[in-house]
């Protein structure tokens, strides 16, 4: 079943039923994404930055900065249709057409070396052709592994797939592993997650699926951040946290195809790279020590685990 | 007159004596500067990281950390030889062959944010069949904007420039302007200087040049260093030089020919990546007030200015 019917006109996507239902889960999600996360915080709060794009549609960046817990986190939602403009046509590789594009973005930097980064980023696209996909996932980012967090990351993660079909799990947790690797350091960015990109053909079972990762959310990070944020830790895992995220920076900025699509897309730069760190640091050739903790991250990195067959 | 003259065999590009003098210029230049820079800072020391190609050459990686004056400094020179990496080939849309490319790679983040990050870059490239060129230049990235700085850099680089030719200067300058833009930022990186690649046809000419360039290098910054390095200032200049480094890793990553270049080609990740500084920041929408300093210096990147003719 497809609910996507042909359409010509961009304003007969904006009204259709399917991507208006799409766009409202992505609201509600950010609203409750962001008020647990103040909750958890208890100081920093989300700012409402609405923005609106000249040719079609807007967003609203809702950032924390500096909060007592979460030193960055950003949690944007956008939804911009009108004509496909040549730039992103040529990228996709399609004829110019009536789109629209729906989604949301987050990103957590906690300010503890022990509270691994997080990222969640579903988004639907629709062309007026009737082609239409979605695409998105969740995945981990420790500076120091916790197996048990991995475990619990990818457990939920797990749940909420097999929920819809038991085939998705396997599929998008190797998808994340082989998406989120960084070729230069040969290593991925975290511990993965699940990733999916152009799922085409039964829109409903797919935003079925994208429900499920984004209800997941708040239960596959939260237990996280409360376990570890009491964890104590000083200037050495500090230094090691700031490498890391040097190493977040690199990914983001050189193969991330949310970050590059929209750097050469002219899309709004402020909601793109709200990803980026607060702070990273770049120091010339550290390598860990073996037997330390920091080469034990590194050694996952470089060979990723099935996390819930070990 | 052009000394390069067809071979087949890598090893007699090595052992020509073009490019033997070249190299030797390079590395003589990497120690003066080592020396100088480390005699203004007075703590810091630069390593000596000696790292061999296994496919035929090596460079000497020379890094400062932590000094007093400069936070990180690298002097990098490297020779790398041998049959052409089918990728590269690809990259420079030429058939594989026989190459040489020999260069020197310098960034500076001095830690005082009234002491601007400096560039400089000459590099020779030699294929066996008889193609030659010359590329470099050299930059300036304040975080803080003094009209005598960029004026001082400018002019002892044009005198450089205008002891080879005077039509050099004018081109070169445009040129920097040109290559170190960031498009998503709509700004430059900093406030130029000269910038030349794939300069082809008489090699001992643009040796001269890419000679004057190196040998004006000390001159054109240290006299900047020296007058800046005891303004005062504080924690709000240092979170806005944290920011303007930031943009200087987007660019680095994101534009920057040599460093793409090199991580598609799998070149040596840590010296590539030397360029990237310490720390940077980033915060979301910053946008710094009228009138401020901080306004002033974007201003500028917003329109590249003649320093030369003001």
């Amino acid at each position: 079943m497809n609910p996507v019917q042909p359409i010509q006109d961009p304003a007969e996507i904006v009204a259709a039923e399917f991507s208006q239902r799409v766009r409202s889960y992505f609201e509600k999600l950010q609203s409750t994404i962001c008020s647990a996360l103040e909750e958890i915080d208890g100081a920093g709060k989300f700012g409402r930055d609405r923005w609106e794009r000249p040719e079609g549609g807007g967003g609203l960046a809702r950032v924390l900065e500096d909060g007592a817990i979460f030193e960055k986190a950003g949690v944007n939602t956008s939804t911009v249709f009108g004509t496909m403009p040549a730039s992103i046509a040529r990228k996709m590789n399609v004829e110019a057409s009536g789109f629209l594009a729906t989604g949301i973005s987050l990103v957590i930097h906690p300010r503890s070396p022990m509270v691994p980064t997080v990222h969640m980023n579903y988004r639907y696209f629709e062309r007026s052709d009737g082609d239409s996909w979605f695409g998105g996932g969740s995945d981990l980012t420790p500076s120091y592994l916790f197996k048990d967090d991995a475990v619990h990351f990818h457990s939920t993660l797990k749940n909420a797939c097999d929920s819809v079909d038991t085939a998705f799990y396997p599929r998008l947790k190797k998808w994340c592993d082989e998406y989120f690797f960084i070729p230069h350091r040969n290593e991925t960015r975290g511990v993965g997650g699940i990733f999916f990109d152009y799922l085409r053909g039964d829109v409903e079972k797919h935003f079925t699926l994208t429900r499920a990762g984004g209800d997941a959310f708040l239960e596959s990070y939260v237990p996280i951040v409360r376990r570890r944020m009491a964890e104590p830790w000083g200037e050495h895992e500090r230094n090691w946290q700031l490498l890391r995220r040097g190493r977040y920076v690199e990914f983001n900025l050189v193969y991330d195809r949310g970050t590059t699509f929209g750097l050469e897309t002219q899309g709004r730069i402020e909601s793109i790279l709200m990803s980026l760190p607060p702070h990273a640091d770049w120091r010339y050739n550290v390598q860990p020590l073996p037997g330390t903790r920091e080469a034990a991250l590194v050694g996952v990195l470089k060979n990723p685990k099935e996390w819930l067959n070990s």
